[in-house]
Parts: C-alpha cells; structure tokens; sequence
C-alpha cells in the first residue's frame, strides 16, 4: 500500500489486503480483517457485504468515475470519444495504487472464484457504459462494440501496468492499448 | 429444433430445451430431461456432468472449430486474419440452429447463474484464442486484443442472427460487426 487511508474503509482494505497476501484468502475471517483494522465486525460490514467485496469496492468506483466522465463529454463526441473521456479520470484513480493493485491482482490470480467475480464486474461496467452510450443515442451495435472495447483497451492496459514501474503510466498505456487496437483490427 | 437429432447426446439436448422452455430451467430435474429423451439417467451422466451443462455443449463445439481454423490459417497471416479463419466454419456450425439458439438464448437470460456461465464460457473462448495466437508467434497484446475482438464481433453477430430469419445470415452479420467495430474505433 502505498499510503496510509485514515477512514475505517480504507483501514479495512489495507488490511485485507495484507491478511490475503500473508495467509491467503480462503484462509482470512471478517473477524481477523477487524481486528487487524483495530475496528469491529459490526464496522466491517457497515462497509461490505462479506470479505469478497473488499477486492472489489474500487472496481465500484472506477465504473462511477468511468460513467462520469462518458456522461460529461461533449453531445458531438463519437461514442469512442465518449469511452475515453474516461481515460483521463481513471488514470488518476489509478495514479497511486500501483502496490496495492499488484497485492490484489496476485489474490485474484490465485482464486478461480474471485477471477469469475472480475469477469462479472468487467462485465456489468461494460454493460453500464453501453447502457450510457444508447442514452447519448449511439444505436446499439456501435455501443456494445465503443464499450466493449474500451474495457478491453483498459483490461491490457491494466495488465501492462502493473507490470512496470511508473505508477503514473497508466493513461500512457491506454492510449497505447487503443492504438494497437486499431493496428491488429485495421483491414 | 430445426432437426430431430437421433445421437443420445442430441435427444438429450433437444429434450432439456424444451422442458426448460416449458417449465423453466430450474423447476427440470435431469430425471424429466432423461425420460422426455426415452434414455436413462446413467446415459445423461455419460454426456452430461449436469442438467447445465446441456446448454453449453454448444460452445465447447464452436471453440474447437473455431481454434482448428484458426490453427489452420496461413503462417503469415496476421492475428485478426486468423481469427477470422473461425467465421467461415462457424457459420456452417449455425446454419441450422437458429431456432434451437432462439430458445436457448431465452433460457440463459432468464437465469443470472446461467448468463454468469455463459460470459465465463466466452472469457474461456477468448484466453484459448489468445493461446493459439501467441503459439503462432503474435505478441501477448496483440493476441489478447485480436482474440477480445473476435469474441466481441461474435457476441454482436450472435445478438443480431437471433433478432432477424434468415438462418444463413450468420458469415454476413459477422464481417458487418466487424466492420462496424473498425468504424466505431478508428481514430
């Protein structure tokens, strides 16, 4: 983690985190989250569902901020140009995370259970960013195909950066991904 | 069904079909499924692991079809022609299933636990592309890129063949997705 987060949220990520990377996850209890955050189990789930949900809230928030910035952009932008309005604000999300978003990608990896719920959560943002392109009257196909791509140019761009050094490379890699896109997909 | 199946795997198939049409997915046990198919329980076991595992027999067939074409294609072909390679057997794979589709596309989105299994088949479908690509020498971007796209233009065409009658559309509906794709993405 690279920072301290003061907020009982933040506390308890940080220490779900550390507990899944140190015993696993299947082997990790709310009870033990709790305590490690120095917080009550009633706390925990004040915040989350169950103990699945910690590796999942920051997906929540890169869809709102995602959603956003598409519903922002000018009414003339194209529905790709829409999709990376995003780009800019998820690349701030991501600006400090680095280390954590390497200890939650190595839970991830190693839980079949946990890489289905990804899926799904990629999935379903996917779906909410095709949902807000019809609503700018982009026809069907068009937004299915803009919001299925931008979520595949963030899925390897996000692979990308986790394995470099430059937490800030994160909006490089997505114009890069994009670009390469439309190299293998060009006629 | 468009065609009586006499195979036991394809009276099972249609036999499962239309009990979940007619009486839901979850309400069907494997007993009614067996004994609509005049076959015992012991033969749906040899077929099938679970009563689930009949509507996705399906799209293990088209993986395979699709990574032997793929497999086949010329060495210096590039990743999207080689993906490509899979439209032509695929369409000869549905030529005849669309009212078959029709029903099982019902039944999955009736179901959350079934459409969660169908976007896991379909991630399954485009790791294994992604496989077959590297194997042939493309780079691991270009391959996750190549093969998202694939699964993506699949998806769309898939959608529309559903919405519209004519059984052969399949091959057409999927070079216009694939053309809409470069459309909707080019810079």
């Amino acid at each position: 983690m690279s920072r301290w987060k003061p907020d009982a949220q933040g506390r308890l990520i940080k220490a779900a985190i550390e507990l899944f990377s140190e015993q696993g996850y299947e082997q990790t209890t709310v009870a033990e989250i709790a305590e490690r955050a120095e917080l009550t189990k009633r706390t925990f789930f004040r915040h989350f569902a169950d103990k699945r949900e910690v590796l999942f809230s920051g997906s929540d928030e890169l869809g709102t901020r995602w959603l956003e910035a598409l519903r922002a952009a000018p009414a003339e932008a194209t529905a790709m140009a829409a999709v990376e309005a995003g780009f800019d604000p998820l690349a701030e999300l991501f600006a400090d995370r680095l280390p954590f978003a390497r200890l939650r990608s190595q839970i991830i990896a190693a839980n079949p259970e946990l890489q289905e719920r990804e899926l799904i959560k990629l999935q379903g943002l996917a779906d909410a960013i095709k949902t807000a392109l019809t609503e700018r009257g982009v026809g069907l196909n068009a937004a299915i195909l803009a919001a299925q791509t931008g979520v595949t140019v963030f899925h390897v761009a996000f692979a990308r950066w986790l394995e470099q050094d430059d937490p800030r490379a994160f909006r490089r890699l997505m114009n890069e991904s994009l670009e390469e896109l439309r190299s293998v997909t060009a006629a």
